[in-house]
């Protein structure tokens, strides 16, 4: 076991402000901090948890949005002050993966970085630890390595890794990269085999992120140099505020996962699923006789397949009664209700526009 | 008009714990304070305003729990507190109009005494000023009136007043006042005509219902004048509290109309409603083209022929949001929400049994 020996580090992802869970998910409140899954507990506790055998929490620093930190501390209690780094802007994955690994390697250049994004569900948690392992000792070797998860149906919203000549029974260096592919190219690759889902999860050691930033994307390299310093001086705040207002915003796949040379993945059959949707949601929750996943205090008459969640804070004795519908989404907050067909609960999206379009960003 | 000449009083009944609108109706807040018509107003306020123009304030009478004093007196703030009888508990409707039109007799026994229920909506208002114009007429001369709703369908809930000889174009005596009818003789009543709804919409002279009043409910009469000589003597409030606690839960209709010998009734094509399910509100309340009753702020994707009511109380910027759901009933209020089709909103009463028997009796 790598754990034993090395310096393990994690950098759990947290930013995001997805639309598709509105209104239980807000700009304010996004996915991660809802629990979808089958735990009571949030997906970002869920991936904290999942990770903290790992390592102790003075090494697992948590990327996300300034405007998010509150919330995100809440879920995370254990967790020091120190371990939050809070984006000023959003800048899409690579800047605050870098500025998390820069951190990192001040503190151990030779550090094992775990990168996982917080707002996914696994179920195999076994299975995704032997994977780790097998990552971890892969990363330790030098090359960068990514976790592949193995497709389950030729979907066309993740991009795709395809895996070359084998290192040994668990790794394989990365082929190449590819994009969200169409449906004929998707159904290929499921037919071919030896593709896998990036779900943005990486191990790298700490230095070998740092060489391969410095020569893939200088200028961030610079600018978490920079913050680094500054951070020595107790001024890491100012800096790290200049760095996200002038940075590009760029994905860490894009930036170099897909530019650097010797990198590898281990392919991860741990039932993984990105909880995309209400649906999705509800597929996953523990469900009644009749299928319904609702809270116990619902009152449930004749209503079958249907996902209810309450996410009303007060008063604590609320009920949601439904009566004779099936296959329902019924989704209330404090401030917001949303009733839908499960089946079209992506159109969640048009009514979060409809409420941009009519001056409500409060409700978004 | 009679309005010009007589001494007009009203009393409108404002009793009721109704379960057929939870979760907007309680028993602690029921049908007569939603506004379930097509008004925003609610239907006791729209009752009262409808009497307005035929009296004062001093001389209109709301005769309603005690525990629903306060909400009932919120909605018609014009009215003097001394307009209201608190019932200290539900006895039906004889006990408490016989305290308001004792009370009414003491000040002027000549009084013409108009009863109407709180929570019914009347489309043509002008049509029932006529209606009442005739009653106050009939009971000026003697018999107690009537209002006889001419029936539009086989209806089996209702009770009905079969009319006898004509005393003018407008009036006709009661032959006989009719318990619930079972289909068959309800069609027969419809086809038969001269068969009226009993709407619980009477007119009488205050004098002959107290002598009424003393011929087939003595016990009743003599508990009110002892009310009315207690309150002479500023004690009222005991006189009450001992008359509720010992009088029979009697309707009005089996206690009095239906034994009274001289009784009149006047046919009354008002566009009556009882609004007796959500569904009703629904067909009365204005739609959009997509057939919704909703409130402006409500977010309607796709969705149509939906009745929806937000009686939550904060915050003000909350949002109801239906996408690709049709012929459904959501009501939310701050502690409760019910989904349900439309043509099932009557087993709402379900819901409340289920609230009963888990304990939750807060929440009906």
């Amino acid at each position: 076991v790598v754990s034993a020996q090395a310096n393990i580090y994690a950098v759990i992802l947290a930013g995001g402000s997805g639309t598709r869970f509105w209104p239980a998910s807000r700009v304010a409140f996004p996915k991660q901090l809802l629990a979808l899954g089958p735990s009571p507990e949030s997906l970002i506790r869920e991936t904290y948890k999942r990770l903290s055998s790992l390592t102790t929490g003075d090494k697992i620093l948590v990327a996300t949005g300034k405007h998010l930190l509150a919330g995100t501390q809440r879920e995370l209690p254990e967790l020091p002050d120190a371990s939050f780094l809070g984006e000023p802007r959003a800048r899409n994955t690579a800047p605050c993966i870098a500025w998390a690994v820069e951190r990192i390697a001040r503190r151990d250049p030779d550090a094992l970085v775990v990168v996982v994004p917080s707002d996914q569900f696994i179920e195999n948690e076994e299975r995704f630890h032997e994977c780790l392992q097998s990552a971890l000792r892969s990363a330790e070797a030098g090359p960068i390595t990514v976790l592949g998860i193995l497709p389950t149906r030729p979907e066309t919203g993740y991009g795709y890794i395809q895996a070359g000549a084998a290192i040994d029974s668990d790794t394989y260096k990365v082929r190449r990269f590819v994009e969200k592919p169409n449906r004929a190219t998707a159904e290929q690759y499921l037919r071919e085999g030896g593709y896998y889902w990036n779900a943005g999860m990486f191990v790298f050691r700490a230095s070998v992120f740092m060489s391969e930033l410095a020569r893939h994307m200088p200028k961030l390299f610079e600018g978490v140099r920079a913050v680094g310093l500054a951070a020595a001086q107790g001024r890491e705040a100012e800096a790290v505020e200049e760095l996200f207002a002038t940075t590009e915003s760029v994905s860490i796949d894009y930036g170099i996962m897909e530019r650097t040379e010797s990198i590898n993945v281990v392919p991860a059959d741990v039932g993984w699923n990105d909880l995309g949707s209400f649906q999705v949601a509800w597929e996953l929750a523990s469900k009644d006789e009749a299928g319904n996943a609702a809270p116990e205090s619902a009152v449930l008459i004749e209503a079958g397949n249907n996902l209810v969640m309450d996410k009303r804070t007060t008063p604590d004795t609320r009920v949601i009664a439904l009566v004779g519908v099936s296959d329902l989404c019924v989704i209330q907050t404090d401030d917001a209700l949303l009733v839908v067909p499960r089946e079209r609960c992506q159109d969640v999206r048009d009514v979060v526009a409809v409420l941009k379009d009519t001056a409500r960003t409060a409700l978004t």
